[in-house]
């Protein structure tokens, strides 16, 4: 579990770093974004937010463009962010589209071949970066949210939903809220899941978990731009609170009037996200 | 003068436009991006910030990356932001290297072939463009600073020492500050200027500008990360400081140590000179 640093600049009084290692999940090298605030350097140990990116993103994306780090800074939360699929593999039709295979890995466990051998990103996300973390950084152990946008807004919920306690807390940019009804995800799940008389697709659905969620109590927060141009045929918000209504999971709907689905909506309101998992990470 | 919208995003309440227009000066389609806060609803005429980029920066990078829009929000403050260089003219020799052409500028009026007809950023940036904003924007009008980095840092300098009264303020993040004595401007200046025998360059090179700088008084705060990779041979900001002490022009060297030349180190101190912008905006 070496890690190789790729990159490391300060920001903000803290180091954004980017590293590379060889994952076993997902049987490729994969490379992820840390961002270690100032407060690090007082030896204390400090809570973890997850970051997940949507289709077509690498690490950079959210590095970049997010504005994260700042808020990161003033909280001292460390921030991770992994990339969205494996690469490099040169999979038979990996590359065709922009919703499936390299940068569309959706965050589940494939189960058809040749997928299932490395399009493992939930179980990496969940497990194997989270011990690579705790390992490799002044992590506070256990004290971890999740967060993500579009595709990685819903593999933040199906993180969480599927792993009661892992974290403390969750929250999704513009999430694909229900994959089975919506084209980007019946393209996915049909790749990674086969058919759906399978019926294994309700397994990695946010608004299909909600219903048999069983742990500590969760609260999901949603956040959408309302001038999203994925939200009436994608991203399905209402259908995740009207499943969330009728078994009474708590859940916050935040409408944001003239935000679309770009890293401008997402930098104008990460620093509130941040600050919703901070208040539950020091609870 | 006709303006074509090319984007606009909602972010941190106000909106983040690219236009691309006809340009009389460099003889080709420009774009440029312009923040306008949410106070130009209120119907306010505001005060207006031009950022010039850097080496093999178009209008995106600053845009995307430093994070500006927020502390123009607070302040209200719109903030507009030119590409680097003339494009599109495939003009031999202009995309060979990062240095010299397509994304090299330099903010100067060129007078050598096949240059001096599109390679006028220096009045494309002091009047087309502020004509174009003024007559486009709800602009206060000659309540107008600058700003820059690297190559964009020196464009700044140079745009406001050479129009004394032009703008309020000038600062720069790790300028190239003393072109005359480093390869980026020696390249830079042979190309567009001829050989230093002509004797134009320290007319574009603001270690010589201060020292005959005749008119309003100005400050020149200039932002050097200590870590930047490019200090040493090509930044040069102490031959700046050592001119403006030798003639008693003011100016601040803030060194920001651990810092490179990333937009990351932008980000983290953009904010600081909007605020210094501000003060010398709302005098």
């Amino acid at each position: 579990m070496a890690l190789t640093e790729v990159s490391c600049n300060k920001i903000f009084g803290g180091l954004q770093k980017v590293f590379s290692h060889k994952s076993k999940e997902v049987g490729c090298t994969m490379k992820f974004g840390v961002f270690v605030p100032p407060q690090a350097e007082e030896n204390k140990k400090l809570p973890v937010i997850y970051w997940l990116s949507g289709l077509t993103c690498s690490e950079a994306n959210f590095i970049e463009k997010s504005g994260a780090q700042r808020y990161a800074a003033i909280h001292g939360v460390i921030i991770v962010n992994p990339d969205t699929s494996p690469r490099g593999l040169n999979i038979p039709g990996d590359s065709e589209s922009m919703d499936f295979g390299v940068g569309a890995g959706f965050y589940i466990n494939a189960t058809q071949s040749p997928w299932k051998d490395n399009y493992r990103m939930f179980s990496y996300v969940t497990k194997e970066l989270i011990e690579i973390v705790n390992l490799n950084f002044p992590v506070a152990e256990g004290k971890q949210s999740i967060m993500g946008h579009s595709m990685g807004g819903h593999g933040a919920l199906v993180c969480a939903l599927k792993n009661p306690g892992l974290y403390k807390s969750v929250s999704a940019f513009a999430p694909i809220s229900n994959p089975l009804k919506c084209s980007f995800g019946i393209k996915a799940f049909t790749g990674y899941l086969g058919p759906k008389e399978t019926g294994t697709w309700s397994e990695w659905d946010a608004t299909e978990l909600v219903k048999k969620y069983s742990g500590p109590a969760l609260e999901l927060l949603i956040d959408q731009g309302m001038e999203d141009n994925f939200l009436k045929n994608q991203l399905l918000p209402e259908n995740l609170m009207e499943a969330c209504k009728n078994v009474s999971f708590p859940a916050i709907l935040k409408k944001r009037e003239g935000y679309d689905h770009s890293y401008y909506y997402v930098a104008s309101f990460i620093g509130e996200h941040i600050e919703y998992h901070m208040k539950n990470l020091t609870k």
